[in-house]
């Protein structure tokens, strides 16, 4: 915290400049010399020099709660060498030689009082000349407190980078990378999308009233086939130069600050890519699940039954499940492509923790994204969410387990009273019992137990959650047919589901190309078709969804319809935070509130194609009798009194806020 | 408690007759003289007089913790009379009037020390001769303690009385009472079933290996239609004399006492039947909700929609229900021929209590089962539970509620940890959930997130409950579909879901006829059908289940699969408490095991038509290998050893108990 006292009384502005400035020292670390601190504390000028292949984390930072660090130093029989440090305040506490002789782990303390600046590791060996690696401990860009984590009063829009928009055809192709597909017409294939894509159309997401993006993994992907999706990460520390460079992705977030928004990171924990460097190479026997087996079939991978999760995810709770279950769950492989890292190797957990931490602090991020939360090693997990809180209070993290059942998903948020005592540190599962939910009840015909009342019993659920809108809550993601396919193709009915989301007391997430009805009709939950690249993200489009042109009337009719509610939704305290009363669906009619202060937002989803007279006494206890309510998505004013008219299946968000 | 010291050190069987005797005395009530205890302790002969219609409880006991009793004395203008008592220990602390001038309730407080015996209660009024009714307070039974409720080590027949066996063709038609009806061909009609009918067959019960019997209601239902179910009672002190006495309940509880097996009284505190004396004297204006409409409508009664319980049973936990949906749901009628009665008036609260712990005391009972458990008040449905587990604390009770909700099934729970600090006090809420996924998961194809998983993932939420042990589980009721009905008439897959159902950690409760493949596929659901006479149960009947005359083949083999199951249930320690472990299904076999000491039992459920092969390394964690099993139907040994041969579908039920 004492690192950056001196920026306490600077403004977002001057931080921001701040955050450039060191950005830009981050990016020249070619340079050949550079200031350190002798250990009267003096700024000494010193010779950088990078004779290491690799020390991770790339460098780090002054003013952390936590004085520890772990590097883990890569190069050809570093084992025979011994590390020194000369710097005030830092010291090695530990040297571990793990099982292959190429790599070390050393230990350091970095002391409360320690100043920001470089200082050379030297590696010594007897007859040898030494090696050094010029490493770098930077100040801390803002208050610990001031990463503000997505939380309710954020919408996110959840983009596949692939598809969202090229605007640097430059980086297509990588001759030097593996897969060197580029095929707009294969789904699977890259299609050219990129960072500076997403950058450019910043203004576009804001306007349609997000305030947060969500990009899938951006992380190097090296692997021969379906890079593109950016979940087989084989560099941890490196931004895909297919997606663009280092200094994109701090663009990117710089913008997103200047425009008051968050860059949430897709971070991959359970697993990386076959091709990781490491793969060829392990520090310890142990380092990823299953490893022997790996090794003993290098030649010709295609991994085997033996070594797949069995994907049995109640094992993690299960007070029955036997061990060998729950082993082959965390244990075992996702795909034969993405190998298992084992977390129960305190090197790979220090490892991932501090790969977390790094990114939070370099791309001055407003909340990690999980993948695959349930499969990792559950007691890392812990772990690993609460370093990441330690340090930054106020941050947030949204776990991925893709399940309908409402207690899997109480289990993992932070808070809740798990008779093992499990506590996650996860502020935010995911919502996947309440997407489907929506989508049945929306799509079944309206009877005593089926339709509307479907999505009010899933709601009515929340009573067990620690905190039920710090859940993330979404009508499809990337994974999965989008809304629209979802809901048969009818306009209305995505309507419904979509404001009700964004009315709820959770964080809503919406998939790119929602707001322009993008389907997969012609082959439902198809990957390739999900994705699908977003019109006018290409030069040379035919339509372009940035700037309307070419998109049909009910295209532009969503994109307002979106932009009317999420404009809304941004400055609704009563939907970020209000209290919620809704009403059992009678009659084909579901009514909801939200209510906070003097502000009410009403949603009503109406099922009836014909005009139905809804009778306000019923609500009575919500207190709006006689007041003047706005449509938030057409402006026209009411006055709440005795009858309410639906005039047509449909939704209707009123709010008193005129 | 003091009250029965000197039986403390008497044999069951001692308390067995000292029961008989108690029963006699209340049975000799109508004696004209008694014998009391005068204010020195001294025991004198009372004059009995009854001068009063009706004053209930009918008697009391001394020695109860709660030294507090409110009498309901109903008389033609009682109002205007004061009541005396002259008896040491007992007091009067407080006499209410009520709405009505014909009732007065009494409060007593009887000291510890008071003896049994009998008093008088002398009214008083100017210029009248006093009104004298005799009240008794009788010595307890037993000590409250060996009131044992039934729990995991047993197993109970559901019998519907009146379809069971009719022993007493005597009782079949009551001339007196508004529902003559007696026909056989009428599934709604009365059948002639009765309590002898029943006392007359726990042979038959007790062979089959169950423990314990839960008889749908036997108390008064003077009702002009449906009187049979017995849930619309019109007098809570009465047997229905259809049924037959009270001698015969009596009767019936001490022969199961004899057999050491349980007695559990369905009990209905939600509403009462439109016929009970009280709808034409309401002691209270707020006597039963919606008492106003009700009393504006009496001479054309058929309910109306207003005055319905909307069944939103949710909103008992949901944090965002309007206050609207909760009060019609809780207040609302269940159906217009059952009044809803109003356990937030005290008396009427006070009553029910009262009346619960007279049936426990009176009746000897090994547990309650609650009707419509979430639809009273459910401030009062916790005191209740908790004011007779108070008095009887190794007493059991289940409550029923309908949910495929888990999370409701765990909020009902004692011991769960809700939220809102709501505890229920009640052990045993019932696994309607399980029940579903137990029929779903057999029914459906076997594929990757359907058939037998879904049986293991439903097991796998016990994670939640406080006591999976304590939650009554079934394969069907007297309200659902039969479940060789729900299986579409497969044998193997009935044997497969009662095999599970009595293995699991669970209070297995099985309905007549089970046993016997009893069924309703001629109009699946049909209520009547559901409830068809037991064959056997009536002279002449061309069939007899109880001798096995005339049953099938398959017939007799369920219920010797049945009794086999049953009766080693009965001495499995590893069935009733022990540890539970279960292997996620693979290749459409799904493996549990009960372990407790050196007994293992092992549940297979196999639905592969052609012979399997089990692996049984992958068991290995349970520690079988090379161990003797016996099949426990079929009485076969077989050494547990790296394969484990199943030859067809099925299920297969091995324990290491030789």
């Amino acid at each position: 915290m004492k690192a950056y006292t001196k920026h306490q009384t600077t403004t977002k502005q001057l931080i921001f400049v701040g955050l450039l400035c060191v950005f830009t020292i981050t990016l020249s670390c070619k340079k050949q010399t550079s200031m350190a601190t002798d250990e009267d504390g003096a700024t000494n000028a010193i010779v950088e020099k990078n004779d290491i292949q690799r020390i991770e984390p790339l460098n780090w930072w002054v003013g952390f709660k936590n004085p520890s660090l772990q590097l883990l130093v890569h190069q050809p029989n570093i084992s025979e060498w011994t590390p020194n440090i000369s710097y005030q305040g830092v010291s090695i506490e530990k040297v571990h030689k793990a099982d292959s002789p190429n790599y070390l782990f050393i230990d350091l303390n970095i002391a409360e009082t320690t100043k920001p600046g470089q200082f050379n590791i030297v590696f010594k060996k007897e007859n040898s000349e030494d090696l050094i690696h010029t490493y770098e401990l930077k100040p801390r860009q803002k208050p610990a407190d001031d990463f503000i984590g997505f939380d309710s009063s954020d919408a996110i829009y959840l983009i596949t980078p692939d598809r969202f928009a090229n605007s640097n055809p430059e980086n297509d192709i990588m001759k030097s990378m593996k897969d060197t597909s580029l095929d707009r017409t294969d789904g699977y294939a890259r299609h050219g999308g990129d960072i500076k894509g997403i950058t450019n159309n910043l203004d576009y997401i804001q306007d349609l009233g997000f305030t947060a993006i969500w990009p899938c993994p951006l992380l190097t992907n090296d692997m021969p086939q379906g890079s593109y999706h950016g979940y087989a990460i084989t560099d941890y520390y490196e931004i895909d130069p297919r997606f663009g460079t280092m200094e994109d992705y701090l663009e990117l977030s710089s913008e997103l600050s200047e425009k008051g928004m968050k860059l949430i990171m897709d971070q991959v924990a359970n697993h990386c890519g076959v091709e990781h460097w490491w793969m060829k190479d392990f520090p310890f026997k142990d380092w990823i699940n299953h490893q022997e087996h790996y090794e003993n079939n290098y030649e010709n991978w295609e991994g085997s039954k033996a070594i797949k999760t069995n994907h049995r995810r109640t094992t993690n709770q299960d007070i029955y499940a036997s061990k060998s279950d729950k082993r082959n769950m965390n244990e075992g492989w996702f795909v034969s492509a993405m190998p298992d890292l084992n977390q129960r190797n305190p090197f790979m957990a220090n490892y991932t923790i501090q790969n977390s931490i790094w990114w939070i602090e370099t791309a001055n991020l407003g909340g990690i994204r999980q993948d695959t939360y349930p499969y990792p090693d559950k007691d890392f997990m812990s772990r690993w969410a609460g370093e990441i809180m330690n340090e930054y209070p106020n941050f947030n993290i949204v776990g991925e387990e893709w399940t309908s059942n409402p207690l899997l998903i109480a289990y993992w948020q932070e808070g809740n009273a798990n008779k093992d005592g499990y506590n996650s540190n996860l502020k935010s599962p995911m919502d996947f019992a309440m997407q489907e939910k929506i989508v049945k009840g929306i799509n079944e015909d309206e009877a005593w137990s089926t339709g509307l009342i479907e999505i009010y019993r899933a709601l009515a659920n929340d009573f067990i959650y620690a905190s039920p809108k710090d859940i993330m809550v979404f009508p499809d993601n990337h994974d999965m047919s989008r809304i629209f396919t979802q809901l048969h193709g009818n306009i209305t009915h995505t309507k419904m589901a979509l404001s009700y989301i964004l009315t709820l007391p959770r964080i809503p997430q919406i998939y790119y190309g929602t707001e322009i009805l993008m389907h997969d009709f012609d082959k439902p939950g198809d990957h390739g078709l999900i994705r699908s690249d977003f019109p006018g993200g290409w030069q040379g489009d035919a339509i372009n969804a940035f700037t309307g042109e070419g998109l049909s009337y009910e295209q532009k009719d969503m994109q307002s319809f979106l932009r009317k509610i999420l404009n809304y939704r941004k400055g609704s305290k009563a939907i970020h935070e209000g209290k919620t009363v809704h009403f059992a669906p009678e009659d084909a009619v579901y009514v909801l509130f939200r209510i906070e202060g003097d502000e009410t937002v009403v949603h009503i989803m109406n099922k009836n194609d014909a005009p139905v007279e809804l009778e306000l006494s019923r609500f009575e206890e919500v207190g709006l009798e006689g007041k003047t309510l706005k449509n938030i998505t057409t402006d026209a004013e009411v006055v709440w009194k005795d009858k309410f008219v639906l005039k047509e299946k449909g939704t209707t968000l009123l709010t008193t806020k005129l």
